[in-house]
């Protein structure tokens, strides 16, 4: 099938491909996701951004609890603010939908108030990470929906630089905390972007228990990264590179690194 | 468009359903999704696991750190264990794919510990937030990729009732934790399962800012939710006792009152 290995070694690189399996459609889909941060700024057709949530709300969330909920934003002003947050990424302000996904056991909590009961199992740091897994399938699947559909997007951890002031920003209640954006739209041309190489399948898939055995996957990916980036960026750097340069120091946090007593500010004890 | 206004109806119950959009053939396989817990023993063909991981992999993941990792898991003596953790779930014994998704910051570790490197942004609930999320989104891929495949999958919440023996038994590395499962095989006929109604669209999906009144959304689900209970399990209750049983007791975290200490044991310190 060419088309499948055609897939994989835009994902893996030539020589580096897993052992080929079936294919179709969706499988099409799901491997050739790029984030893309230039948008076209007209609007999908009518309906889309109810179909796209339509398929977030099919996902899978804990117990069915739902405790996950969406805001769509369009207010300039808004958007101008949370790009300013997000170390001022321009593509906030332009895509034609914004989303901010939230950690939402708000709802849950007023439906219990109104019954006069109280939530014993929500303190907890369980309840924080069910809603934010519950917000991150949600949104992954309105990702897998918009690509089906050519619709673009890049995700947006920035909001976490501030959640205080983005959940001012929205109004948010007590129990409800912003966990990551999402800009959807058609990419402007030339701004496609192209598929970004992971690492080998072996230094992720580990096998009956953990193999820390590097195996040479990154003397592998390096390079492989090192091409990519200047051929997208101009700038030429390793996976490794990059790691220590993402992670290395306490000022590459942007803030993050009060994002527990701001989360717990918002509602959620994680006790 | 019949197929998607059958779709919507499904997912939302008649009369509920959403502003009716596009559609295609990937938003039929993310609206059809149900959990199912009857799986055949027969293995899906050569090369599906693979498929299903290449599928995760192009997930986005957070300034492409790639902070998760995944093990499948097929020896008996530990998936009979890791089913007693989850409550006695016999489908974790049966299904013949069982994952088990890690939020993983060790391999990132290991790379900076041989450049001679301290990964200052590490310790903090960023890390630990962020990786979860790179689990939730590469899983959420899996699942779709399986559902496109005709495989049906149920999460395993249920692992963090215990993570730190879970981790124990996968031969976990400091900085990697098990936030999931996954049950992947073939459903069991008859076991197949029905779409689960979920909240109406406009409990989720917020404008410009958070509204948190309630618009009848519970008065039009809970009997929608009884009716499905019942039909499915023989046991009617509505959505609003469903989350007071599931959250209202302390007993019913089953151990997870303990995740955070635990997470915390298996190295991320929670900053």
């Amino acid at each position: 099938m060419p088309a499948a290995a055609a897939a994989m070694t835009a994902r893996y690189g030539a020589g580096a491909e897993p052992k080929a399996g079936p294919w179709n459609e969706t499988l099409a889909v799901l491997m050739s996701h790029r984030s893309v941060r230039g948008f076209r700024t007209d609007a999908p057709p009518e309906g889309t951004l109810e179909t796209l949530v339509a398929a977030a709300q099919s996902a899978a969330t804990s117990s069915n609890l739902q405790t996950w909920s969406v805001v769509a934003v369009d207010r300039p002003e808004v958007r101008k603010e949370i790009a300013a947050i997000a170390g001022n990424q321009k593509h906030i302000e332009v895509c034609p939908i914004f989303l901010v996904f939230l950690a939402d056991t708000s709802r849950n909590g007023r439906l219990a108030q109104e019954a006069g009961v109280e939530l014993a199992g929500l303190p907890y740091l369980e309840s924080f990470l069910v809603s934010s897994i519950d917000a991150a399938l949600a949104a992954q699947n309105t990702v897998v929906a918009a690509e089906s559909l050519g619709l673009a997007n890049v995700y947006i951890g920035a909001v976490r630089n501030d959640v205080t002031r983005v959940a001012e920003l929205l109004g948010l209640p007590p129990g409800a905390a912003p966990v990551f954006g999402l800009c959807i739209g058609y990419p402007l041309p030339g701004r496609e972007g192209e598929v970004k190489p992971r690492l080998p399948q072996d230094a992720i898939l580990h096998r009956e228990t953990y193999d820390a055995a590097d195996s040479g996957h990154r003397a592998a990916y390096d390079p492989r990264m090192e091409e990519f980036s200047r051929r997208q960026e101009m700038a030429g750097s390793t996976w490794s590179q990059r790691v220590i340069a993402r992670l290395g120091t306490f000022k590459a946090l942007h803030g993050r690194e009060k994002l527990k007593e701001k989360i717990i500010g918002l509602g959620f004890p994680l006790r």
